[in-house]
């Protein structure tokens, strides 16, 4: 059975930094866990795939990958196959990210393998049309993502709350299931809090949290900012 | 230090096959690794990523990645970044493998990255020109496949002996160290047997062994042909 | 100002068929213009980039181009840019063939880009969900075409005449104004005639006409099932 | 039969620049044309797909595609056919281009599809040792361009002479054959000059002659110089 996630919701996308990688991701998944087990916040990982299984054996949160190929198994040499990561303990994965972008089709493709499979479909988009296409698709997470603030540092849900609101109003018109958060430049508690009070039931984050020197300082700034807002 | 395969070689690679997925893949990785201790010779297994660090703990023979991006650490989601297959145990990768071919210049970065990082740089090529033009780059090891013959048991090295035969005669031209190995098809010891008279090096196999009710019996016999070629 | 079309529409796709290309793209736009003219029916025809200048040239009909890169002008060696399709006379373009798939941010991007150009856009769809996805983009033709059923001589309208009507009843939950067109398969008039039946506002056809011994009895066999449905 | 180009040759890349589309393309080609008479020069010209054409019917200087697909006639909608830009009077095609990279095997495919069909092969490559790589697919010419050069006005030639040598050592190697041309930020005749100097047998170049407000005196300036070397 598929988990269910409650939000508000915080993902953390580890990318492919050196940071987030090997014993190093699984030490910021157990501070990810320390902090939503201390602030009881739905907090997600999704680690690089090779280290998706040490990931999930060291920590009960949610584990997603970053990225998943649209094949059944067989000969699909340096593929992504939906059951190696869910038999290492992902529960989700991200489709369409920015950085790792997607055919129409195949996105439609994933979130159906990830149906199947039981696993939960966090599809990223970069704007509202974007977004309100994807909720067609029914993944479980839709998450808007303006490219051109990812890594800023400048948050979405201040420099473009239309992108959110906009996502919410179009999407809601044909799907009121989707989880929708959002993402890029969210650095700062205060980001976060503006982002719910948008409307966005959480926040997908990076380099914020994976390259800060204080990780866990800010990933509780986050966690306990979904608490106040 | 990158550390050293002495030919001939055999190189399995479980591609995106159930039978070679999570806990398969580790089985399938002992087999190989009992074999290759019980006949002294040279055994690779190529997992999907995933599962490239449960491989890497479970056995002592060399554990390849099946694909890497050339990327540097940082903002690529959902890509392979040498460091985390490196961390995670693996001591080579395969490039471009027909099922994932790769951009002239993709070749040759992941080539260096792998250099780089003392890991082993096995590229697959699909015909002669191709092998001599990729023997420029400095591999450590060089694999034609025709593609027409991978999966169809029919095997390269008793359907297109010239394949073998004109890749050893182009490449030795320019470069006299890549370890020149042959794949698509061999299903047999005496496939393998056949190889190693024309010359490669060593075989690439995926199906005739993953696919296999009895996959021990399989490699024992690719790994005797091997000795008595 | 953006050419209108008037339903019933026509639209001949010559991919790349020796038979449509060069002078004989030329000859076979000038059967269509014809019989266009003939019988008041709306037939576009779509030619390979090459062709465009010289078939817009020769007919009064409307020309689309078979394809257009999310480009501005610039440095993008080898793409197509949209002022040079719109120079040579093109008046719209398909968007996203089966046989030429592209990510999601990139038929957005196309969309704009061709209204901004006062060309039509046709989206093509593999099925509903995806039909409706594409209905948010606002494009001004979307036409369902399941891959399965190209070139094979099997009407979409006759094999998976659910395609055409979910098509229908999602997108117009959305969107009133797209043009919604239907392919694959089509070859008879009486595909066209059941087509249309079904709701759709015209067809997408290819290898009926293009691969026929005998183009322009097939092209006003449609044409004139379109008259009489 | 194959038209045989006598170097120095000057190879003029429209890329997708405004300044090159449409009229313009032909304008600027005529230039090109009105210089390779008066100065006896080897001139050729690569507009975009849709304006080889009126291009090829305009001028008698060489003219070349872009690119070309790997592919065959039949079913591929948005695709550039060989038969397409041959019957439109194109006579060469430049092959992986920077702005338009190619997988190896597609580079090997389309050199031997021009060889089919009498066209001249330019490959482009970014270093010297792909240029090596690429000697041993045999293509016609080989033009070495840095890409972090391209479009600077810094040429290869005297940034780099190393790029350019080392490509002539390396693939006079294996192929005495091939004509080496360099690109890259070359701007001025003394820039031609020297790349002729290092043992370049011509020059690919873009924007310096596209972009200038005086395209004609800087080809001119261009053809003077492979004069006086």
């Amino acid at each position: 059975m598929k988990p269910q996630l409650q939000p508000p919701l915080i993902i953390i996308n580890f990318k492919t930094y050196l940071e987030a990688t090997g014993k190093r991701a699984v030490e910021l998944a157990k501070q990810a866990e320390k902090i939503s087990k201390e602030t009881s916040t739905s907090i997600v990982v999704a680690p690089q795939f090779v280290d998706i299984k040490a990931v999930a054996e060291a920590v009960e949160i949610p584990v997603f990958a970053q990225h998943l190929d649209p094949i059944k198994p067989g000969s699909y040499t340096g593929h992504v196959l939906v059951d190696s990561i869910k038999q290492a303990g992902a529960v989700g994965t991200l489709i369409n990210h920015s950085e790792r972008q997607l055919k129409l089709t195949d996105i439609d493709a994933i979130i159906k393998i990830a149906k199947e499979h039981d696993l939960i479909s966090c599809v990223c988009t970069s704007k509202p049309s974007i977004s309100a296409a994807v909720a067609y698709l029914n993944p479980d997470i839709i998450s808007i993502e303006p490219p051109e603030l990812i890594g800023t540092g400048v948050a979405v849900s201040m420099e473009q709350p239309e992108a959110v609101t906009n996502t919410l109003k179009l999407v809601r018109k044909v799907n009121n299931e989707a989880v929708i958060l959002c993402g890029a430049g969210i650095s700062h508690g205060e980001d976060v809090k503006v982002s719910l009070k948008l409307g966005a039931q959480g926040v997908l984050v990076a380099s914020a949290i994976v390259k800060s020197n204080d990780s866990y300082t800010i990933i509780r700034e986050f966690a306990y900012a979904t608490k106040t807002h």
